[in-house]
C-alpha cells in the first residue's frame, strides 16, 4: 500500500493506492498554515486513512507529498511555497519520525503529471499543463517524469511570446503566465470576486469587452502553452489541470479554436494535429494525490 | 567498429569509430543530387574508410547516417530532404545491400545532438541548437535521444515568440527561425553575398543600422531558443552548431548579452544562469558524424 497527498493552499487530499495502482481510499481536510500546521497536516491526514478509512497503516510501505512549492531534485525540501505560509521545510525529517515510513518530496504539479499519465493510461510522452494563479508544466515519458537537474523543468509559463505583452510578476514582458495566469487575468479583471475567471467568461458572453480581450488572452497564452511543449518535447497528449479547468469545455473550446487558427495559416503547424493532443483533466480527478503517491514508491521499493 | 555519415547539402563526412567511442578515420566528399547521387555518395564514401583511410571494412558492424530531413522514428525513410533533391528514399534500403551492415537513419541535427553530447562528456540534459538555414534542436538526456514520436521533437525554431514579428516560411509569424534563422536573415539582408550573416556583422561593425537590427534579431532570436530550452526541458547545457556558429564569439558574445539582459529584468530568469549554460560547438567538430555512428551502434549491438 502507498500513500500520496496532495497538498493545497486550502485542502489537502490523500490517498491510499494498491500494489495494482487502484485507489482504495480517498479523503480531503483543510491545510493549516505555516510549517507546524502544515507539518501537522500531512502526519493527520495520513492517520485519518486509517480512522476515518479502515486502511491498515502497518501495510503503507511509503508516502510520497506533493507540495505546491519548488523542490530541488533528490531532496525532500521545499522552499517558496507561499500559499501555505512556508519559506523552507524539510518534509521528510518533519513528518517521518511520526509515520515511520519513507517518505518523498515533489513539487504538486509534477506529482500531478505523474498521476494524469497513470489515469490517462498514456504511453509516449505527455505534458500536464497546470493552469492555476501561476502556469507550469510537467512531462512524462514512458512513465518517467522529466525533472531535469537545476529546478527548470516545465517552468513555460516563463516563455514570453510577446516583446510588447503585459508585465509579468517574474520581471519579464509577454510571459504566458502574464497572458493566461489565474493570478495575472484576476489582477487585469480588477472587480472583487470569488471565481474571477468564470466572471471573466460569463461578462464575456454578455458582450463586455474588456472580459472577451481577457478570456482571448486566456486562450492565446494556454495555446502557446501547448505548441512550446509539442514543438521542444514532442507531447503526444497535453493534459490541462489545475484550477482555472473548472471551465471545463468552455476553456477547452477557446483553446482549441485558437490552436485551429494558427493551423490554419501554416502547413506544418496543421500537420502537428494540435487540437487532438489537448485533454483536460477531468473534474474531480485525484491525478495529484495518486501522482504523489507513485514518486513515493519509486525510491521505496516493497 | 561503427561508422558514421553526415550527408550534408554540398558536402558528406564519414566517420569509424572504434569500441571505446573515439574517431579512427575520417574523411569528406562532395554530396551527390537526388536519390541515386546520394545513395551512391554513401556507399562511396563508407567504401573509401577502406581504400583511403586503411580501415578494415570488414570489422564495421553497423552504419549509422545523418540526413537533412524527416526520418519517423523507428524508420530508415528520410523525407523532405530538399537540399540534397531527395524527396522520400528509404537509406537502408537503398545502401545496405550493397554495404552489407545493419543501416540505421537519424535526423542530421538529432546526429549532431548525439554526438555533441558525448564529445562533450556531457551528463544530464544536453540540447543542440542548430543555427542554420532554419533552427532546430536536438535534446540528449543520460545519453538518450529524446525522439517523441509523431516527429515534433526539438523544433523550436517555430515557436512564435512576437505576434507582430517577421513572416516566417512556415506561414506562422513571429517565430524564432523567423528572427534568427540563416535562410531568413539572407532574405530580409537581400545583398548579394557567398556569407550573408558574416556580411550582416560586417556591416553592423561599421555602423550599417540596418545590419545591426539584423544582428540583434539574430541574437535576440537564439537567446530565446535557449530559453525555451532551459524553461521546458531544464537542459543543463545549451551547445550551439550549424553553419552561422562560424561567426563563433562574435555570436556567441551577442547572445550572451541578450542573455544577461532578460536576466536584469528577472530575478527568476537570473536564478537559472542561462548564461552559463551556454557553448558553441568547436569549429570542425565531428559531432554530426559521430553521432550518425552512435545512432547506428543503437540497434546493432556487436
Amino acid at each position: 500500500m502507498r500513500v500520496g497527498l496532495d497538498v493545497g493552499g486550502t485542502k489537502t487530499e490523500v490517498v491510499a493506492v494498491g500494489s495494482d495502482g487502484t485507489i482504495a481510499a480517498r479523503l480531503r481536510t483543510p491545510t493549516g498554515w505555516g510549517p507546524d500546521a502544515v507539518t501537522r497536516t500531512i502526519i493527520d491526514a495520513v492517520r485519518s486513512l486509517g480512522t476515518q478509512a479502515g486502511v491498515d497503516l502497518s501495510r503503507v510501505r511509503s508516502v510520497g507529498v506533493g507540495m505546491p512549492g519548488q523542490v530541488e531534485p533528490g531532496t525532500t525540501r521545499v522552499t517558496h511555497a507561499v500559499n501555505l505560509g512556508v519559506d523552507s521545510l524539510d518534509i521528510a525529517r518533519a513528518v517521518e519520525p511520526a509515520l515511520g515510513v519513507a517518505v518523498r518530496v515533489e513539487n504538486d504539479v509534477k506529482a500531478a503529471a505523474v498521476g494524469a499519465y497513470a489515469l490517462h493510461g498514456a504511453s509516449g510522452t505527455m505534458a500536464y499543463l497546470n493552469l492555476g494563479t501561476g502556469i507550469a508544466a510537467g512531462i512524462v515519458t514512458d512513465g518517467a517524469l522529466w525533472r531535469g537537474s537545476r529546478g527548470a523543468a516545465g517552468e513555460v509559463g516563463h516563455i514570453s511570446v510577446d516583446p510588447n505583452g503585459p508585465l509579468c510578476r517574474c520581471g519579464q514582458r509577454g510571459c504566458i503566465e502574464a497572458f493566461a495566469g489565474g493570478g495575472a487575468i484576476a489582477a487585469r479583471w480588477a472587480r472583487p470576486s470569488a471565481l474571477p475567471i468564470r466572471d471573466v467568461f460569463d461578462a464575456a458572453d454578455a458582450g463586455d469587452e474588456a472580459a472577451v480581450r481577457l478570456r482571448g488572452s486566456l486562450a492565446s497564452g494556454v495555446a502557446a502553452a501547448v505548441r512550446v511543449l509539442v514543438l521542444t518535447v514532442d507531447a503526444d497528449t497535453v493534459v490541462l489541470g489545475g484550477g482555472v479547468t473548472a471551465l471545463g469545455d468552455r476553456l477547452l473550446g477557446d483553446v482549441v479554436r485558437e490552436l485551429r487558427a494558427s493551423a490554419e495559416a501554416s502547413a506544418f503547424m496543421s500537420s502537428l494535429d494540435l487540437e487532438s493532443r489537448v485533454e483536460l483533466l477531468p473534474a474531480g480527478s485525484a491525478a495529484a494525490a495518486l501522482g504523489a503517491a507513485l514518486v513515493g514508491a519509486e525510491t521505496a521499493p516493497v
